[in-house]
């Protein structure tokens, strides 16, 4: 059976030659998948892949399309939160049978479909993750994933009988709190980071922590491209996470093998798509 | 009758030649003034002014002396959080007669003091803007307000007959949500941010404002030093604050005379600290 992958950009834009690239593989690699990116994906306005009405209304056509079996995100970078209340207001019965793969900045939106009950959000790669070194077996593993067919190496390596969600740091701290923000009790929380000095890291764990106190403990993804600062912060990103982990009561459970990087595993929000896909 | 004023530094150390040169002009020109540094101010221990315990020591000797009579913050940086919830748990009576003054970071402890009730805290000055251009008159300018001889053009211009509170744009995100939050139900809040990109600002609009529903209205400062970003953001600061504000019922108020910057007036947390000195 056929299928048909769906991809927009609720951030920034996707460029062409890699939209290319990743069609290119598919095609070769994964011929009974129909990968059909939406025009939305190559706008550029300002910061964003269109204007926020631009943004939202490609993502609703493709959610609502009952034809499409999956949502793959083109690209991370800022501005899902600026649909997010228009994007879950706007979807429809076909928009709960999908997967929904991203994260990153895209993150805003897997929380609030997660906090909605509204598909199966995962946190993984993103279709823009080809331009990385290994960037081929990243796409392979999205696309493994989407078509029911992973690896038991696909996936977060950690997860266990409990239930699980994954996060960039960033986005998950000015998710909290939020219209958008799911319930994580008894959850593991997996979190990663790229380009924010520790300090801003130590900072995000402060505020993190305080808002998820009933979760069933934290893992540490990668914490990459962190920029030289005038002095050193002192310690680095896992005793800022055990620190915060002991000082609110969060059980701190070890790494986690996410991150900004080709390594990047794939985490199912919950506990679904895993016994579908282990 | 004298005053004497403590400093401290709960986040990055003051720099001695700094002191000095406050220290040196409030003898010449405030010469009823106490000016105490504690010696905690200098200390440096990787990113910050000594260990969380050394730098919560010197708060609160500073805080529960019964002869100081302000407690002036020597530096922002980041750290304020981390000593924050011991700080406000060991603080005794004679910590509530004090004013406590200064921004950035240090807003941390003003709204934790200000949710408890504890003292006049006031986003101004800190001892540190020395080193800026008009960098006298920015000393003045806090010393005036800690003697009880404020001039109407120390303070904020657009406090009106409604509870004010004021912090940096960043520190209020991590601190939204979090035990040290103070209630700012029908206050005017005024916000600055210094060296973030304007997507951040944006990022940060979203979530503060998400946590502030309550609130009379927003006030939006300097937003300065803006890094060059490698695609413009598409709007200013103004018309973020304005998106955010309209999105969420926050009545925009207009600007504010607040920023990283010398002419950063000063903020009294509340109705206090305004009919003694204008």
């Amino acid at each position: 059976m056929s299928t048909r992958i769906a991809i927009c950009c609720p951030g920034k834009p996707l460029r062409r030659a890699r939209a290319d690239k990743v069609a290119a593989l598919a095609a070769e690699e994964f011929p009974e998948v129909a990968l059909e990116f939406h025009e939305q994906c190559f706008v550029e306005d300002g910061h964003f892949a269109g204007d926020d009405a631009t943004r939202l209304a490609a993502f609703l056509e493709c959610a609502n399309d009952p034809d499409i079996d999956a949502i793959w995100f083109g690209m991370g970078g800022y501005g899902s939160n600026r649909i997010a209340r228009a994007a879950i207001g706007g979807l429809k019965a076909a928009a709960g049978g999908k997967d929904y793969l991203g994260y990153s900045d895209t993150g805003t939106l897997l929380g609030a479909l997660y906090r909605e009950g509204i598909g199966r959000p995962a946190h993984g790669p993103l279709v823009g993750d080809i331009r990385r070194e290994g960037g081929d077996e990243v796409i392979r593993r999205a696309m493994r994933y989407l078509t029911g067919a992973s690896t038991p190496d696909d996936l977060e390596p950690n997860l266990d009988d409990r239930p699980a969600a994954a996060f960039n740091l960033m986005t998950l701290a000015m998710l909290v709190g939020t219209e958008f923000m799911p319930d994580l009790t008894d959850h593991v929380l997996l979190v990663e980071e790229v380009g924010e000095h520790l300090y801003a890291v130590d900072r995000l764990m402060f505020h993190v922590t305080e808002h998820v106190r009933g979760i069933a403990g934290l893992r540490l993804g990668r914490v990459s491209a962190v920029p030289e600062n005038d002095r050193p912060f002192g310690t680095d990103e896992i005793a800022i996470a055990r620190d915060w982990c002991a000082r609110t009561g969060v059980p701190y459970l070890g790494r986690a093998d996410i991150g900004h990087d080709a390594a990047n595993k794939i985490v199912p929000f919950g506990l679904a798509g895993r016994d579908l896909r282990a």
